[in-house]
Order: structure tokens, then sequence, then C-alpha cells
């Protein structure tokens, strides 16, 4: 008895596998792991990651951090250059009174409007530093300014942090683990030279072996728990270590492909330009979904197709994106199939 | 007073307009409209779309047919090669108690199963026929024969269907229209010879234009409520038309690009090989998004960037994905702003 397909399926031994290899990583170099919740955005792999010794949760949103804390969880970190209006002030509060709580900031304009609506509030701020990916966060040589802006309007002031998301890139790893070092050593240095002592956090689940932890503090991965077909092909994980599929029918089939009820409003729309399709599947490396609409996803593989009506484990290019279409996870416990809520999908705000 | 960015804004003036002109342009040529609701998922806009002449409601799954039916649809079509299993059979027999249900086939062995599963229970079947989308969908010859299973099997015919879903490609709106009127006639003239009287049921939103009314019967265009930036794009609506856009937040700039507070959690990851972008600005046509990530939309444009704080109007690339991603559509009806349900977000199965 298993619900309709599609479904997002998780393998509970891989799952715990992956939950303990990585914080084992982080306890032998020295690093406090906390995680990226956005992933999985469960509370039950949360409690998981924290009793495997977390410090405490990244996650993307103000809403995120309400379903965590609301199940428990004790330390919150938004990691995100907020931009805090009055409506976020106010929840950032009540977090606060509950939780500890940390937010992101990237300018001294943001750092000053977060303090001046937060002021007295508990809340530390980190100064996001660009690392190299070019999306949000300061050169690393304004960390200081930003942090000071921060200091100055009130909040405390608890480090540094990246996201080296270049190292999404076939052969980018490393590279990304040296920029990110750089990067953030250098802006905990300017912090250091105003006496902070700060927290000095990166970390993404490609670059994980290129983090530099003599710069480090802390890692904050997040994919790693499931793994998907981006950190397959990147390298970064083996099918081995794939505990999410999608479980999908096959409902057409022609002489060489056959479609899957699984299209991208189950398995999200996600294409890197090096990933080799819309997503693989665990039982057939050489097959790839090559075409995908919003439910149908077309494959090719040189294998002999499945049956009409037969399931199959499509592996998702990037399972955070798949996660936040699911209200549910069913999870494989040693054969029982437990329903576990996706409860702080949808939380954008 | 509005909820936090992102969220996604409906233009109420703009959406009843796009239901108009397609109800008319459909009565102008002579076929029956059934609009698809996966675009919207929505039972307000459904009713909208019905009290605007819509003989019933396209669905891609018994899921969403059933949130339809729910909210009073009275006549809805699985326009989609449904495998029916114990589960699915069960479920389509009771909308059939309560609605006029009609579900695709596009297989011989489809058909005996569907026939066997629903034995006795007023479901009809369509022929789905590929009109060169090369996704689901019986070669044209062979409709006849599955058209002849389904009646062996006991499933009443309705007729045949396809989704000409190469429309969607710039210069190929004409030749799309052309095909799936070859492919729909063709097919429809076995059946025929067979002494059947099918229904002919075609069209997307880019092809509309290039549907052929001596051949088609029924129109299924569902993106037309909102428009997006692939419709802009193909021009197959113009921005005065775009309905739906979603307002977020610059929280972070940098020289030549900022920073937007939605990502593909909001705005979905769709980019099409011919798409200029992740997504556009309404109110700066020639802006574009340029990276996306779960939460950051990074925008370059020509034009002065907007300040930190400041909330733009997103054009998501695939309407149907973004509002997938929503619990709620939030409606700008003469100035008050009203919720309305995303009640079949999710539905996938």
């Amino acid at each position: 008895m298993h619900p309709p397909t599609p479904f997002l399926r998780v393998d509970r031994e891989r799952l715990d596998a992956n939950i303990d290899r990585v914080a084992a990583w982080a306890d032998g170099h020295g690093l406090a792991l906390r995680p990226h919740a956005k992933t999985h955005k469960t509370p039950e792999i949360a409690r998981l990651q924290l009793a495997a010794g977390a410090v405490g949760l990244t996650v993307a949103t103000v809403g995120e951090a309400e379903v965590f804390v609301e199940h428990g969880a004790e330390d919150v970190f938004v990691a995100y250059p907020l931009w805090v209006d009055d409506d976020r002030a106010r929840r950032l509060r009540a977090l606060a009174e509950r939780a500890t709580v940390a937010i992101g900031v990237d300018s001294v304009e943001a750092a000053e409007r977060a303090g001046r609506l937060l002021a007295e509030a508990p809340v530390a701020a980190l100064v996001e530093v660009d690392s190299g990916h070019h999306r949000s966060g300061a050169p690393a040589p304004r960390a200081a300014d930003v942090a000071r802006a921060a200091l100055d309007a009130g909040l405390a002031v608890r480090g540094v942090f990246s996201f080296p998301g270049h190292s999404y890139a076939p052969e980018g790893r490393a590279a990304a683990g040296r920029d990110e070092a750089r990067a953030l050593g250098d802006a905990a240095e300017l912090l250091r030279a105003e006496d902070m002592d700060p927290v000095v956090s990166g970390g993404s689940t490609p670059s994980l072996d290129a983090s530099d932890p003599s710069v480090l503090t802390e890692s904050r991965p997040g994919v790693y728990v499931f793994g998907d077909a981006q950190q397959w092909e990147l390298g970064s994980c083996s099918p081995d270590d794939i505990a999410l599929t999608c479980h999908a029918t096959v409902v057409s089939r022609r002489p060489g492909r056959f479609v899957l009820d699984a299209g991208s409003k189950a398995l999200g729309a996600d294409r890197a330009a090096w990933a080799s399709g819309f997503g693989r599947l665990l039982d057939d490396p050489d097959a790839r979904v090559v075409q995908l609409s919003e439910h149908h996803a077309v494959v090719e593989s040189p294998s002999p197709a499945p049956a009409l009506g037969a399931t199959v484990r499509v592996v998702p290019n990037h399972v955070c994106n798949a996660v936040n279409l699911a209200d549910e996870l069913w999870v494989d416990d040693a054969g029982a199939l437990v329903r576990w809520a996706v409860a702080a999908r949808g939380r954008n705000a």
C-alpha cells in the first residue's frame, strides 16, 4: 500500500547515514554544523540533525524559522540578506522570545534598518560576504563597514557568512572552497581588527570537502541529507547515497522512450547548463529525462523500457525544489511507510 | 496593507478581460471552450470561466478533478493518458457520481485496462493523439485502434484530443496549429469511418490563433487567463494582458544588478532554451532575471536600479508552475486585496 504516484519517498537508512556522515565530518574538522533546513523543510529531519550534533539550524526565510521554532528548534539563523520591514521585525521579535535568532545583512543600509526596527530585541547579525557566486553578499573588504553599522544600530554581530554557490559547476568545487576561505578569511580578519571574535560560516554540499577548517568555524550544507541528480553529476554524492526519489508510473511508451507521470510540478524544473537532463532514474544510470512538462517526464534509455504501469524511482535534479512542491514525504523505515509533513513547504516569506 | 513578499498578485480587471476575450474568440469560431484549470488551480477562476461560457474544465490529474468537482464543477476532462489503477478507478467512479467525467488514453493497453477497472462507470475516454510535440499520444493512424479497444472494454468514446506543445517555440505557433489540425483531422476521420461522432479537442495558448476551427470542435487553452513571460516572448500576449505578477522586494544591490527576494521557490525554475532569462519585470521590459536561486532573483537592467526595499512586479516565465508553488493568490479587485485559495495546489496525483 503506497500513495498514488507521483510521490516522494525517503530511504530512512540512507537519510540516517547521510546525517551521521556529515556530522562526523564536521566533528572531525572541529567545525560547528548548522545544516540548512530549506532542503527538507521537515521537523522530523531537523530533529535528527540536531540529535546528531548540529548546533542549530540554518533557514532561508522568517517563515521557515517560525515553523522550525514552532516545532522545537532553539537556535535558527536566517542566512539571507533580509530587508527588515515592520512585519518581519514583529515576527523576528516574537521568534527571539522563544529561540536564539540571527539574520544576515549585506549592506550598511540593511544593517542600519534592521537595527532600528529590531531595537533592543536579541537578534544577532552575520554579515554576508560574496565569495565568488556573485549573488548577494558584500565584497569582503566592506564586511567591517557593514558590521560596524549593525553594531552602531544596536545589533549584536555574530560573524560573517558566505554561500559558495559557484561550487555548483563541474570542476568548480575545489576552487569554490578556496574562494570561500579567502573571502571569509579576509572579512573575519577585518572584524578581528575591530576587536570582534567572529563566527566564520560557510559551506555548500558540493564544496564540503574543499572547505578550509583553518578558516571556517561553522558549516551550513543542506542537500547532503538527500542527495540529488545534481550532486550525483558533480561527484559530491554517489547514487548509493541518494535518499529521496520521486516514485512515478510509466503511462505511455513509444520506441526509444517512455513517459512518466512525474513532471515539473513534482520534480521541479531545475536544469543547470551542465546537467545531463531534467532528472535521472536511480535504477538505470544511463537513463535521462530528456523532456519535462508539468505532468510528463519523457525518458530515454539504452536499456529496455519498463512496462506500462511499472513504477520507477526518479532522482530530481535539485531536491530542495522537489521537496517544496510536496506536502508530505513518505519515509520507508524498515519497510513501513511513514508520512512526514513538509511543514515549512511554501514558506517563502 | 499587503502580505510579506514574495506573493502572487492578480489584477482582476486583466483576468476578466482575458477570460472574456478567449470566450468571445471561441464563440466566434463555433468552438466549445474547455479551459485548462491546471494553470490557476483556483475554484473562483474556474467559476468565472464557466460563467463566461466554458462548457467544462480540463484538468491534468484525478486530484485536480476532485478539487474542482468538490467546488461545484459539473464537467471535467482529465486530459492525460492515465494509467488507471485500483485507487484511481475508485476515485474516478466516485467523481462520475457527481459530475460528467472523461479521461485520456493513448494506447490499446491503457484503454483496455481503464475499461476493465471502470466497468459500467459512466467515464468517457478521449484518445490522445500526438500532433508533433512527441510527448504522449498515439500516432494519428493508431487512433481508431485505441478507440475500438476502449469501446470493446466498455468505455464510451467521446473523441480525440491533442496538445500541440511544440507551439512553445519562437515562430512555432502557426506550424503547430497546422500540425494539430492535420493529426486531429486524420484521427477524427478514422473514428468517423467507424461510425463515431468525435469531439475534436485541441489548443494551447500560443497556438490559439493558429487553431483550425474547420477541424476542431473544442479548445483547451490554460495560460491565457494570466499570461506570463513565455507568452510575452512568444508574442501570444502583450505585457498589458499579464494578469499575474510576483511582488518581490529589492534586498541587495551592486553596480549593474540587484537582487529580489523571489527565487525559484516562488517563480518556478522554468527556462526554455529560447527564453531571454528566468523571468521579467512588468514595469521594466528591458530587465531580465539573469540568475535564479531558491530565494534570490538577480536582475540586470539598463535602467537605474530600484532602491533597496522597493517592491517590483516580476513576471514568471511559466505561470502554471509559479501558481503551483503558492497556497494563495492575492487578487486586486478595484483596490481591495482579496485572498483566493489555490485549492488544487500540489494535487499531482
